[in-house]
Parts: structure tokens; C-alpha cells; sequence
């Protein structure tokens, strides 16, 4: 892993030998502005059998990129979704063809603010346009053209991911027989946009940051980047699964230190939390991304609200929430489900029951696994007839 | 208000004429460290009787201070619990002799970390001993004594303020006639603990702390501890109260920005409530005190656990928890419930059905207000026979 000063040099190298396409088509950005020539990068999984149903296009969440499965070629760690995706999984990548994109205002490798602007011959910084939840599912739309898909088998994502799910199905009525929400709203609570807010200003309180020109000085704003992934850690578990996972548990010590030192186990896996993803993400880009979050708003966007935004909806949808997520919870997920039965279309609704929080879809929570496999295969069978 | 620049002269000067006693017992702190002839001040409302039998002990939360009802002489605001104390109010101070105390580590007169530490001829900043809710507890006992109070009608408090009275009733069992422990715990959780290493994060992160020493420019981590404060205001709404009050209303626009400015009212709330709290309070001063929260564990501090520590207990309790409260759950609550009761302590539950989250005890919640009235009352009617 490179050091912080070399992170620019490293952020330009890392991404040179990752699929990427050169989105050509010019793109009218909801804030007015227009984009063309942008690189989209993505990975796919399995192959694209010869009757081309078997694809299934995944979004990923706030803090993800691609390499969905298998081990990220950039970071050498696991993909984000091993728990789901892979060989035999339940999103089987021996029957079916996997693919997903790196969402524009990320860092690894689609157009973002770490990339070179060349009006200035430096780093966006925020110079990069606001993005929205549309402008980035939009972008994405060439990608299925460049690889012949017609038509998706199914498409997914938790959080944000299922964010960019209910958008590109409403944007996209025809372009997926199934799609399978997890863990997201249809708009942003105050709630929510309130944890992002606290995320965007630990970041914009530490002096590095610069009002986004660090990287003129080939560094990051580490002490405020790594608060604002703790505060992503803290409410991505439920207030029992901490409990059962840290309780007040010390940090290999047999008493209090009387300290400010890490004591407690919860404070240590915090601070490592936050330490290590300084090293893989860029800064503005979770300034950018957690701002499209925030402005997402189905309701908002098509007056008549949710139910004219899933009016004439071929696609079957499952939609899934999680008993302890107090993120997006069950309440956020059942409006999904309401919006979508009162615009008549094919819905199923599941909640699982677990203490592991909105981070339940990452993990190997088998009620979950099961019903995602259960439901994909039966799209599978009903899809190819 | 002065300026930031000016915070520690101010911060000397505006408690030179509260209240203060100084207490000469030497206290032995849970760290080793013994001190004695360190300030420590207090309020009081209303008069105490010739029957000595309406005193009324409160004690304060994280970022409260001795000034409870009226108007704070030193911020000019007002007290921070004037929807239950005052004349005629659910405390009512026609009736009560209200007595409350700035917690050792605060910044309201008494012993804190922004005192000068005689020493080094500095402020503490981080030389300041790391304290306990134990040792901020028995720091207030000389104060009963030099009122003359041998019992007190009631000893209540809200949050920290509860955690701070159970450890009251566990030390000195004979000290209190009634008790009323409101949206506490026993044990601080595995989520308490991780929000408050987050709010101490980012107040660390700020390099204006300077490992504590920042009072040496004469300034304050106002960045940090802006943060500080929103992890608080988050955490003290309920999810639904904070979607009830704010939602994704606009702050003063038609439309988004497309910037990073405060486009939604939440937004700009949080932001207000960061900047204006650094101009009362001090950063190291929120360090020490969600220390001391942290450490907090009854069952831990006594072999035999929560029943143990309510053993001969002749205080008469009513334990308030609110429905949507998430920081000091109803279940967290009825844990003191269940071991006072297995401790064949007298108490009684109330579960206050509200939106308002952690922030219930505050504000004018009337189900509250008459529960607090009214056992208060029959208390003193119990007292005086």
C-alpha cells in the first residue's frame, strides 16, 4: 500500500489496467451541466450465455466500486459482496453473468473528482459538478449497450445501491425482467441526510481538506475522512449487534487506563475503521456520493409521487429489509413496497429477522442468502421460457 | 459574546461571581490520584424550609450546567431544564429548594481541565486526571453538607444526569428520600461508547487541539468540536421526531443548490447548533466528561452486579424512559427496573409514549411534566409526615 503523499500518483496508476469504457453519448446532468468522453470502469463475473438471460447488473453502495466478487485486483482485499456473489453463491456466478460499474463520483476508475480536469490540468476537486442518484444510474446506461445486454435477468443493490435500483427502474421501465431492492428508501429521511451532513463536515473541518485542493498537495484529509467513516460504521450495525459484537469488552487490557487511549473494543475497531479507509477512497468523492444520496428523491421527482415513479413497471420486484436496520429501515423499505402495489405492479416484500443492522446484506446471513437465491432462480426459470 | 480569541479570559472571568464552595476533604478519585481544595460550583432555586424536607437535588447532563431554571447569568440563555423547573412548573420553586452542581471536569466554575493547574502555571488541558461518575458524585457531597441538607427530598436527572444519581443512591444508599432516574442506564452501551469516541474523534482530529494544549494560542478545536456537537444533536432526536420536525425541507431555496451549502433545514440546524456550542463550552472539558460516561458501569463496580448496588436501598425510585428514545433505550431502562426490584427496592416504571427521542426530558412533553409532578408531590407528602 502506497503512503499518503504518493496517493495521487497511486489513485491515477491504480485504476490503468481495469476495464473501463469511454462513455461517448453526451449526458445532460440534472444540474444543468453536460458531460461526454467520461471513462465508466466495471467488472463483470461469470459469462454472458449465447440466449443472453443470465445477466444481472449489481449497484454498489456508498463506499464500494466493481470488484463485487473474487479479490480486488487494486486493494487486494475481498470483493464487497463475496458473502452473495461467487461460484456456487447465491448469486451464482457459474450459472449467471454478474456486472457492476464504479458509480461517476467515485475513485476507482469512472469519471470523479480525483480525476484530471483539463480546463486546469489539476485534480476536479470540487470543480466536479453535483451529481444526483440519476445522472450517475443514467451514466451507467451505455455500459449494458457496449455489452450487448438487451435485456437484464435482474438487477440489484443494497443501500445507496438499491437507491440507484429504484432509479434505474423507473428511468428504464423495460431494461430488467426482476429487480431486488435491499435496504433503501425511495427518498432520503432527515435523518439520514443528517448523518451524511455529519460525514461532509468532519471532512471539511480538518484544515487538509482545503476546500477540496489537497490533492495540489498530494495528500488527503485523513483525521476528518476517517471520523466520517466512523460515523458510516456506527450506523451501518443496530444498537443490539454492537452489543453482542463489542459489549464493553476491552481492547487487551484487564482495566481502564484512565486514558484517552482506545480502551474499549469498540473504540479500536472504530479508529481502525477509519484509518484504513483513507487509505482506499478519495475524500471528495464521499463528499459527492453522499450528496446524490441526499438529493434522491422519487417522490419529489415525479409529480404524482412514488406511484406514478413505478407506473407501467413490467419488472417483478422483491423488495428486502432487515428487523435491526436502523439505517433504512423496514418502514422506508414497506413504503417501497406500498408505492409499488398501488402502481400495480409484481411485488414481494421480505424483512428478515436479524441483530446485524443495515450491514446485515454484506454479511453471511443465511435467511437473507436463501431468499436472495430463492428469488433469482425462479426469475431465471420464469426469464428464459 | 466574546470572540474565540478572547475564550479563556472569558472563561476565568465568567465564574467569578457564581456560587462556589471550595471543597478541602481530600477526595481519592477511582485513578489514584487524591485532590482536595478544588472549586466546585452550584445554583439553587427557591427556599429551603424550616422542616428541611423540600430540597431537591438535580443533576445535570454532558453539556448542562449548574443553571437550570431562569436565565444562565453567564451564556444569558436560558436554563437548560426551565420546562420542568421554575415557580408553579413540575419542580416547582415556590414549593421545592432546587440545588444543582456543575459537574468536576465541566467549565462552568467547577474543577476542570481548562483550570489552571497551579503546577505548571497553565491550564490542565490533558494533565487533568481522567475522572469517573464516581468521583463527580462524591465531588458534590460536601455541597449537601455546607447547604445543611441531611436528606433530600428527591435527587433527579436526565441522561448523564441519571447515570450520575444512580451512582448517588449505590454510594451514599441514605442520602435521598425519593429518586427519579430519567433516560439513563446503568452501564453505558457498546453504541453510547462508539458515539462518544466519535465525538472525541472529532474533536482529536481538529489540529487546533493540539493534544489539549490549545488554550497556549488562547483558542478552541472549534472545527472539532462543531462536530462534537452534531454526533450529540443526532443522537438525541428520534428518527421519526427528526423526519416530523425537519424532513427534506428546504432551507430558505426553491430547489437544490447543487453545492455543498446547507440546502436542507436539518442541515442548517446542525450546522448552527456546532458553531454556537463552541462558544460555551470547552473541548477538553466534553473529552473528560464522555470519559467518565464511558467508564460508567454500576454492575462492573459492584461484585455481584446491578442488584448489589441497589442493596438496602430505602430511597424510593421512579424510573422514566421515552418510547423513542434510541441513545437510552425503554429497555435499557427497565434493566435499573428489574434490578431494583430484585433488590427489594420500592419502584415504580414509566414509559413516556413520545416522538421525541433521547431529547423528552428538555422539552414540553405534558405526560412527562404531570408524571414528574406528580410523584414528586406524594413524595413530599410522604416526607414531611
Amino acid at each position: 500500500m502506497p503512503s499518503l503523499a504518493g496517493l495521487f500518483f497511486w489513485m491515477n496508476k491504480k485504476t490503468e489496467n481495469i476495464n473501463k469504457i469511454t462513455v461517448t453519448k453526451p449526458l445532460k446532468l440534472d444540474c444543468g451541466k453536460t458531460i461526454k468522453d467520461f471513462p465508466l470502469a466495471y467488472e463483470t463475473y461469470g459469462k454472458f450465455n449465447k440466449n443472453k438471460d443470465n445477466a444481472i447488473l449489481v449497484f454498489h453502495a456508498l463506499t464500494g466500486d466493481q470488484f463485487v466478487a473474487g479479490t480486488n485486483p487494486v486493494t487486494k482485499k475481498e470483493g464487497w459482496w463475496v458473502s452473495a456473489v461467487g461460484p456456487g453463491k447465491a448469486i451464482d456466478t457459474d450459472k449467471y453473468f454478474v456486472i457492476c460499474a464504479n458509480v461517476i463520483g467515485g475513485c476507482m476508475g469512472s469519471w470523479g473528482p480525483s480525476d484530471l480536469n483539463k480546463d486546469t490540468n489539476h485534480p476536479y476537486g470540487l470543480d466536479f459538478p453535483v451529481i444526483t442518484i440519476k445522472d450517475i444510474v443514467r451514466a451507467q446506461e451505455s455500459l449494458l449497450d457496449h455489452l450487448g445486454i438487451e435485456k437484464l435477468l435482474c438487477a440489484t443493490g443494497g443501500s445507496m445501491g438499491g437507491m440507484q435500483l429504484l432509479q434505474f427502474c423507473a428511468t428504464f421501465p423495460n431494461k430488467t425482467f426482476s429487480a431486488i431492492p435491499i435496504a433503501c428508501s425511495a427518498s432520503h429521511s432527515a435523518q439520514n441526510i443528517a448523518l451524511n451532513e455529519l460525514a461532509r463536515q468532519a471532512i471539511m473541518a480538518d484544515p487538509v481538506w482545503d476546500k477540496g485542493k489537497y490533492f495540489l498537495k498530494n495528500t488527503q484529509p485523513k483525521n476528518g475522512l476517517s471520523v466520517a467513516r466512523m460515523v458510516g460504521h456506527i450506523s451501518y450495525l443496530s444498537e443490539q449487534g454492537m452489543q453482542e459484537k463489542f459489549g464493553r469488552k476491552l481492547q487487551e487490557k484487564a482495566d481502564y487506563e484512565f486514558s484517552f487511549n482506545a480502551d474499549f473494543q469498540v473504540e479500536s475497531y472504530l479508529r481502525h475503521q477509519g484509518s484504513s479507509f483513507v487509505e482506499r477512497f478519495d475524500a471528495n468523492s464521499i463528499l459527492y456520493i453522499t450528496r446524490a444520496m441526499d438529493y434522491f428523491d422519487l417522490t419529489k421527482q415525479f409529480k404524482g409521487g412514488l406511484t406514478e415513479a413505478f407506473k407501467n413497471q413490467k419488472t417483478k420486484f422483491l423488495v428486502i429489509s432487515f428487523s435491526s436496520d436502523w439505517l433504512y429501515t423496514t418502514k422506508e423499505n414497506k413504503d417501497i413496497v406500498i408505492a409499488l402495489n398501488s402502481s400495480g405492479a409484481d411485488v414481494s416484500y421480505s424483512e428478515i429477522v436479524t441483530d446485524k443492522g443495515h450491514d446485515s446484506f454484506l454479511v453471511n446471513e443465511p435467511e437473507f442468502l436463501k431468499t436472495l437465491k430463492g428469488f433469482l432462480d425462479s426469475m431465471y426459470e420464469k426469464f428464459k421460457r
